[in-house]
């Protein structure tokens, strides 16, 4: 296996420093970078000032094989990077013709004229590669310098992230040919992360030393994710399937996807396979169930649109909620839900409804119901079935646990659906 | 003015590095830090080797003034922060009475004894001022080193929180009587950074040495942040009010608000002023616009409802889109548009409706309407205005950059309605 290859993340911007902005790139890069087998060492954030750059850039020079910056790549006067770099590499800006080229057309398209200050962005250090960013103006840059790779990215996460995956990355595995390291990640929901543990106990301690086990909790959900390193990539693959295999059993009512496969994408794929469209009720969620499912291309096939009845008014008018209904067992009941869930499917003309209907805070709570009270259900041809959530506090986390919840629901329905129709 | 105080924040801890944990800690701090006067110059993240945090507490002795550190300093094997302190100091752990006292009642209060490893939570370097941690078992430390102050917490964010608030940040105030530093925040939408900056360049050039302007861009919006470094606070608040006062003019249709304020707040605050109810339909952006606006507690006081209208029958049968608009024009166009955003009005019986329909991407392009192509309309009691926006390939910024755009088209419309009732 090759020596491990070092790494320095480095991040320019008062902004940071000052706590005026989350910064998200980190985290992100330094999972990257591990998932490639790369290790990062240290994390540096400095500000807009040439001496604070220049100083960091010179110390992760003497410690790391591949220094990664973001941030200061803007068209305006506090943003000082490019200029920095040409300063620490002894060199100047030179006008590069495909960065010109790329922010007119990136202008143009938008039906806007080139300014001076945009024009800036065309110029890189003489020692740059250019490495084009088709999600902004900043350009990517890639400068080898005495054994080391240094990475300039806009710090813009959506165009960092977008850079990284798609040229960076790539090209730190081809330069510097890292162990390899695979993951498998097995994504579950409805089960907690101690007892997710307790049940695949004698599992986890009977996997080999070169095969390692991580719970990545999250809303809702817990990720496995197995990371096996070695150098043979086939291999490694073929025993994480085993292993993958082994615990599935175990748990299976639980999995609902693998690697990147958000629930959203299944269910939207098994509604699609089935032929079935679907209709949402949202009350407490506000539209949230919704956004997230419309996250997935394509999906306009199977869903064919939402009512968010955030006043009675609308739960009576839109979905046919009975006012007696509401009048004797209010809007968070198992009445209402149910009367939401199918009420939409009527509306809408859809075969499945989904709804939600609860207190999601911070105001609103009784002794009765407190906040976090939340139901939900899922209409289909067959039956309507419902789930009375009893979640936390916060408002957010509670629109995004019932979201979470409420696709899951659906997700067991569509199964129980699909297996009803291969046994006839 | 005195001379600026210089703090270095050291989080450490190999989870970080390799982004298996987000780090809220140096966020918060950064924050704090900034509040009374303390100038961030650098933040580090390290692993939990001895050699590493040596190395990085030896470069920010000769940087700075005040040296945070956390994390490393629970009761396990890896957590060495105390230990390495002691090397670095030339120094020892002693049993701190003060901290086997208080540990000990912490176990009691919990009707544990007291573990040997726990006890061990009660030695600190002998250099080092025991902070009581009345939030766990960890302890805070203070130690002044060669002009220096040098702080260790707990890296747990709600322990760390409470002893910087409770025990840190007044001691550090009291030791270094730090310049006040004051920040006024403008947040803008509706104009790209390059654009602005163009426009107020020669109000930035005119800027007092003692005031800088940082570009703070995000989806659909660049925030404007002003700081000024002094010692008179009431001074410093009345300079970046003047000076705020001095841009408005030039950028004044951009200004949503000041500080913190989100334009889904602002806009749900102004609704309630006016008392006037909201009804949403979206297309395109399929629920995140209705999503976004219940982020805003009690915001169910004048939002009633929405129709996400994902297929044209829905459009047809929910919003009265009539049909041969749809057939003549399409569902994404000016006329379309229109129907849907005085139809949600008609359909929720309330005074306002706004709506979006576009192609989102990543597929539906054409030639004549490519991916990006989206309207956007909101309807009053007096008028309906649309806009069309011409966006980039990608779905979910798309579907941000609407939801942005169509909520400081409420906004505008809000803002001359009330202009219409003050005029009358």
């Amino acid at each position: 296996m090759a020596a491990s290859i070092r790494a320095e993340v480095i991040t320019i911007g008062d902004e940071i420093l000052f706590g005026q902005i989350t910064d998200t790139n980190t985290q992100w890069i330094g999972t990257e970078l591990t998932n490639i087998g790369v290790r990062v060492t240290r994390k540096s954030s400095v500000g807009d000032q040439a001496d604070a750059i220049l100083a960091i850039l010179t110390e992760a020079h003497q410690r790391a094989d591949i220094i990664i910056l973001t941030g200061g790549l803007g068209p305006t006067k506090d943003d000082i990077t490019k200029q920095t770099l040409c300063r620490y590499f002894n060199t100047e800006l030179v006008l590069n013709e495909r960065a010109l080229a790329f922010v007119t057309a990136f202008f143009e398209r938008r039906g806007r004229a080139l300014t001076d200050i945009n024009r800036t962005q065309a110029f890189l250090p003489a020692n740059a590669t250019y490495i084009e960013n088709n999600w902004g103006t900043a350009p990517g840059m890639w400068i080898g310098h005495e054994g080391r790779v240094y990475v300039s990215l806009p710090g813009v996460p959506f165009e960092m992230k977008n850079l990284m995956s798609h040229a960076i990355l790539p090209r730190l595995k081809a330069h510097f040919n890292p162990p390899v390291i695979k993951h498998k990640i097995i994504r579950t929901v409805g089960i907690g992360e101690s007892f997710l543990a307790e049940r695949i106990e004698a599992w986890e301690d009977a996997l080999p030393a070169h095969i390692r086990l991580a719970y990545l909790p999250s809303f809702g959900g817990v990720k496995l994710r197995l990371t096996a390193t070695g150098n043979d990539e086939a291999l490694l693959d073929q025993q994480l399937e085993a292993r993958a295999a082994e615990v599935l059993p175990l748990i299976e009512k639980h999995v609902y996807g693998y690697g990147d496969d958000e629930i959203e994408a299944v269910v939207g794929r098994m509604l699609q396979e089935q032929n079935l469209s679907l209709g949402i009720a949202e009350s407490c969620t506000g539209g949230h169930v919704s956004a997230t499912i419309t996250k997935v291309p394509g999906v306009s096939a199977c869903f064919w649109g939402s009512i968010v009845s955030y006043s009675n008014m609308v739960k009576v008018k839109q979905l046919g909620v009975r006012q007696e209904t509401l009048d004797n067992f209010g809007a968070v009941s198992e009445q209402t839900i149910i009367e939401m869930a199918e009420g939409v499917r009527r509306a809408l003309d859809t075969e499945i409804g989904i709804a939600t209907s609860g207190i999601a805070g911070p105001g609103g709570g009784t002794d009765e119901k407190p906040v976090g009270t939340i139901w939900i259900a899922c209409a289909t041809p067959q039956r309507t079935v419902t789930r009375l959530l009893k979640l936390g506090p916060y408002r957010e986390q509670n629109i995004q646990l019932t979201t979470m919840y409420v696709l899951n629901l659906l997700r067991e329905e569509l199964l129980s659906l699909s297996n009803k129709r291969t046994n006839q």
